[in-house]
């Protein structure tokens, strides 16, 4: 079993990744797609008239401000990347199920209900957010479609315990599934070619990063990087047996990074 | 089992709707629910600057011009619709999935590849439509589900032979869904008491059509209950025991026209 992530900042080539994930699907691997929407948001949030906002923890970590309205967006953008991939899918022969964290709970975890946010250098408790972690993958559904011959393709957000839609980061989510699944691998692609030592320098790609030394490597790890080597330690913690953050700008990204481009945890 | 399809314009009480689906899931029904998008995107539609269109047959049908930009803004409203509607239902200890008809090929059909309209008194042909009808019904993906304990959640678009997106008309897509199933019967539940004598007075109501009588209350049919009367008709040859067009308004809809209110087709 492969789980693979696809980011879907610009340069990644979706349709290079949905022609490699139908090749091995159909030469008998199991695959489990999953996809954010990030990049796509930041756009419709645009396009809507409701911009983007982030907001900084106090130990300096960015994320999304998601109000309901966000969260609707975000379930827009989310939900058209999602069948943008499943219909490649489908034109590859691949009976790809597209399906939200809200879908047969699949994705289920809190809902963070007081963040606490620096603004002009003050600490502000922000009540209103939709933003949480997965805690449970829902395995048996997955197993069930899997079992019928189904790809799934997931996407954020996931379900609160309140069942409320809440906005999660989809690595992380990638890494609960592949752990949730016990997968061979976990690859997450993007457009980047893995971990760089001097980001964004691609000549000083980390080939090899080995489970006990995660720690140290994460300080190289520059924005939205920190999520993938987080989910990448998670990952393995909990039993995935390699995970890959690779490229997806190039042909056979999948394949690829199967045969270690990119940086490899083990 | 029952086919419940949920018009999306204003007036319609999803809590409600939810509520009962609930309630009846609960002590025992099997229930499959069926919506649409065609109020939200033209809502949509007009917030990102590409307004709706509609595009007149030769024969005085209307349709929404589906243009592939126009197929992106269908697939996010049906999207957000489909997941406040999964929302509603988990919150209610349902669990429902969300899948449109590119999901497992859940709903298959032709594409119309060339499209007459009539435009200022002349016939032109429209070849750029993403738009057709549901031929077939995965209704092994939903008996899989409905199995496993799963409320299916299903909305348009459709996916054509040729694997691209096409806008279908969720009324009929109901109805063959219904057909497909063998469903004991198919609710169509919008902001009107069902089919009216003298639209739009409501103490008009047809209270009930026999199946040997349709052809002729559909001249009543004015708008969009062409397609609800055209889709009651089909099912009941397909072998639907009874189509109930009925009030989504109100509290306990789908009770309500199990019981009867509305216009009984059987």
């Amino acid at each position: 079993m492969i789980v693979v992530k696809i980011g879907g900042s610009e340069g990644v080539n979706l349709d290079a990744v949905c022609t490699d994930a139908a090749a091995l699907s159909k030469s008998g691997s199991r695959l489990v797609i999953v996809h954010g929407g990030s990049h796509a948001t930041n756009t419709l949030s645009q396009q809507l008239g409701h911009p983007a906002k982030f907001i900084t923890s106090p130990s300096g970590h960015a994320s999304r401000r998601t109000d309901r309205k966000t969260l609707d967006i975000f379930q827009m953008a989310c939900g058209l990347m999602n069948q943008a991939i499943v219909e490649r899918l489908q034109s590859r022969g691949i009976n790809a199920i597209g399906l939200s964290g809200l879908d047969g709970r699949l994705w289920e975890g809190e809902r963070k209900t007081a963040i606490r946010a620096i603004e002009d250098g003050r600490t502000v408790i922000i009540r209103d957010d939709f933003t949480g972690t997965v805690d449970r993958v829902n395995v048996a559904l997955l197993h069930l479609l899997l079992e019928a011959g189904y790809t799934p393709v997931l996407a954020p957000p996931a379900i609160s315990t309140a069942n409320e839609p809440i906005n999660v980061d989809a690595d992380r989510a990638a890494a609960q599934t592949a752990a949730a699944l016990r997968a061979d691998s976990l690859l997450l692609l993007s457009n980047v070619k893995g971990l760089l030592r001097s980001f964004p320098d691609e000549t000083s790609l980390i080939p090899t990063v080995a489970r006990d030394a995660i720690e140290e490597f994460a300080q190289f790890a520059e924005g939205r990087m920190k999520k993938k080597v987080l989910g990448a330690g998670e990952a393995l913690q909990a039993g995935v047996r390699r995970v890959i953050i690779g490229d997806a700008r190039i042909e056979q990204p999948i394949s690829r990074a199967l045969d270690g481009a990119g940086t490899v945890f083990q």
